[in-house]
């Protein structure tokens, strides 16, 4: 029973199917959106119930998720990632109001676990018992730990740039892992054919219309977490749109069930070397394949699989795109980490290196208040790390050795 | 005002000092412990008040801890990680009742976290600008995000084999890295020689008395998530022996306290190739210096800086002393990510490979309930993470090319 759920509507032609849990994509080719019976929700769900809430998780909003009544949460604690306000950072980009929601802080470390814990769940409830996606990363490693420990086989292609420590993970977890010499475009469509063919569960957001539903939770949380006061602004990196497209489902769903009264606008990043999507936002034509140009391996797609979710998300939140360069996006590591404490991989603090460009460029007001959503952890991507803060000083274990180090490196300790 | 604090005892002669922030260790040379007034405690805090409580960190005890009533809990949100219960973990052990506390969930991805926001109020009280430690790395990396999250300045010494994880985590964070070449004996005295000469405030956990009450918390909510039922073991790997040291702490004040009612055994455990502590237990000698041979870099400590502490908790404990090899580490990594989907570094899941040992040993029974520390998180050491698990296969674009690498493999995925 999901009494909560109407059906899976597609976003390109509006033909509706029965949202059970192997629905893939419509007839067409248009992906599909679950369709919510918010007067039900009503009925069932208040802020105030929720404030109430002792679960410690995204399965906190079960109401608003489109789950089978009979169906128990996944192991992993998944969400409820805290939201720092972030005044110090703040002032350093002449902004009035920053928050930083660090969803680096799930159980692989990033936001994708919200969107694997719905496939678990959905998986089971389909009676599958392997689950396999193409990802850059984040979604695979996602999987891999979430399917772990609910006793699921997966099957995880990922393109051979993908950093180490993502891989590190998928292997540790037990993956069945495929390193694909070629694109992410190369990694998706083996993914695709190779599911096809052996019939596993597919957690490919871009197909799987479940998984924007498990994102969207991300949303759910910032507004609770902000008593239900809605921000100005919500900045996200985007990559291939799925993420973007489940934070303004989830800010959609909680206004159409009355729980907030207004909608923010989003602030779409990408980055230079890779931005399908804003280039089509700024010049108001169909978006265009673009190369893979950018340090940022998780938003490194050039042919997005969500646009039509994602750019549709960005106009009716009469959105900002704003696209940063590598450079930027590293600035946007150091300061995160000096600022704040918080170490993000490059997607993950490409929101805010969006935020920095979108104030300096006037594109928002600096009385505005702002979200900044960080949506992976720096630890995934160690080299990168390094490569925006530098190596460390080596001394030799002596007082002298220190000293001169110190003066070598401009470094006054007293 | 610190109600709930006596005075800080020496562990060695007993002697007393009042419990300013900036108390370090006894004339005698001694490690001081804080000394609670646990009527008053209980007059101020119950288990049922606990577990009302709606702060999602360590700071919910605050009854329990060494700090002023005025002082503010720092920005990042340490502390109340999952507990989660690991039964397909447990079957494979051949032991009944396993949990697995996951600390690597925690901002900078380890338990040492708990002891370094601890330091960052207790500096602040202190009036300090300026906090230093050595680390074998989590220490470091842990007080250098507290610290930049609270606006603090760092000095922090690592030794020079620090993986890149947690040296790309200190340089993202802001803090002045001195990267020793030389063993972590030679960069604890580094590091002490230049915090007498500058007069930084001192996070090294063997001289400070207020870290390891901040490392404590994990057994408080140990106790707390289990409904206050103590388990009858608690593993624990063991390097400096500060973090084993907290644990017994905690358990005894909330012993002390009459929050429950016996206390757990200790699991002590340590690598094969670095265990001065489990040597000293084992042959009842006094510890001596050993060398630092263990890939479980966090716990490569041949001159422990805790051990009064640390071989007292084990023995009141009437604990249990494991060493386990760099292939059992190894091995247990493998374990957590396969059956729970818990990725630990090394030293964070020597905990793991312990239990298993002491299972096969016979050392403790089949029928105990035990709860095994995730100390730190995997990502922080991607490298032995491939050592453990592997590299992935590698596979050109095309159907043919998986299904020659799956032949080759000996994966069949019908």
């Amino acid at each position: 029973m999901m009494r909560q759920v109407v059906c899976a509507r597609c976003v390109k032609c509006g033909r509706e199917y029965e949202a059970v849990p192997t629905v893939t994509t419509c007839a067409c080719g248009g992906i599909l959106d679950i369709v919510y019976d918010y007067d039900y929700i009503r009925s069932v769900c208040s802020p105030a119930q929720l404030d109430e809430s002792r679960e410690l998780s995204m399965w906190r909003y079960r109401p608003f998720l489109p789950v089978e009544d009979a169906s128990a949460p996944p192991p992993l604690r998944v969400g409820w990632s805290p939201l720092y306000r972030a005044d110090r950072l703040a002032g350093e980009l002449g902004l009035k109001t920053l928050w930083i929601k660090d969803d680096g802080q799930n159980p692989t470390a990033s936001l994708k676990d919200r969107a694997s814990a719905m496939a678990v769940v959905k998986a089971k409830e389909a009676g599958a018992d392997t689950i396999a996606c193409s990802s850059t990363g984040n979604a695979a490693s996602s999987l891999a730990g979430n399917a772990a420990a609910a006793g699921f086989s997966t099957y995880i292609f990922v393109p051979s740039r993908a950093p180490k420590g993502k891989v590190a993970q998928l292997r540790i977890f037990g993956a069945t892992v495929i390193s694909v010499d070629g694109s992410y475009e190369d990694t998706f469509e083996l993914s695709r054919a190779a599911i096809d063919r052996w019939g596993w569960y597919n957690r490919n957001a871009a197909i799987n219309p479940f998984l924007s539903e498990g994102k969207k939770t991300v949303s759910l949380e910032i507004a609770q977490q902000l008593n239900w006061q809605v921000p100005d602004y919500v900045a996200v990196s985007v990559g291939d749109g799925c993420t973007i497209a489940g934070v303004w489902k989830g800010f959609c769903d909680l206004h159409a069930a009355g729980f907030i009264s207004r909608l923010p606008r989003l602030i779409a990043v990408q980055a230079e070397g890779c931005c399908p999507l804003n280039r089509a936002i700024q010049t108001g034509e169909p978006w265009q394949p673009m190369e893979e140009n950018t340090l940022a391996d998780s938003i490194a797609v050039g042919v997005p699989r969500n646009p039509d979710k994602a750019l549709s998300a960005i106009r009716q939140s009469n959105g900002v795109a704003v696209n940063v360069s590598d450079e930027e996006i590293l600035a946007a590591m150091r300061l995160l980490g000096r600022t704040q404490g918080v170490f993000g991989e490059p997607a993950g603090v490409t929101g805010t290196a969006g935020v920095k460009k979108a104030v300096e460029l006037g594109l928002i007001d600096k009385n505005a208040s702002v979200v900044s959503l960080v949506t992976g952890n720096g630890l995934k991507d160690v080299a990168s790390g390094i490569k925006a803060a530098g190596e460390p000083m080596l001394v030799k274990p002596y007082m002298d050795a220190l000293l001169d180090a110190f003066a070598q490196n401009g470094i006054c300790p007293g």
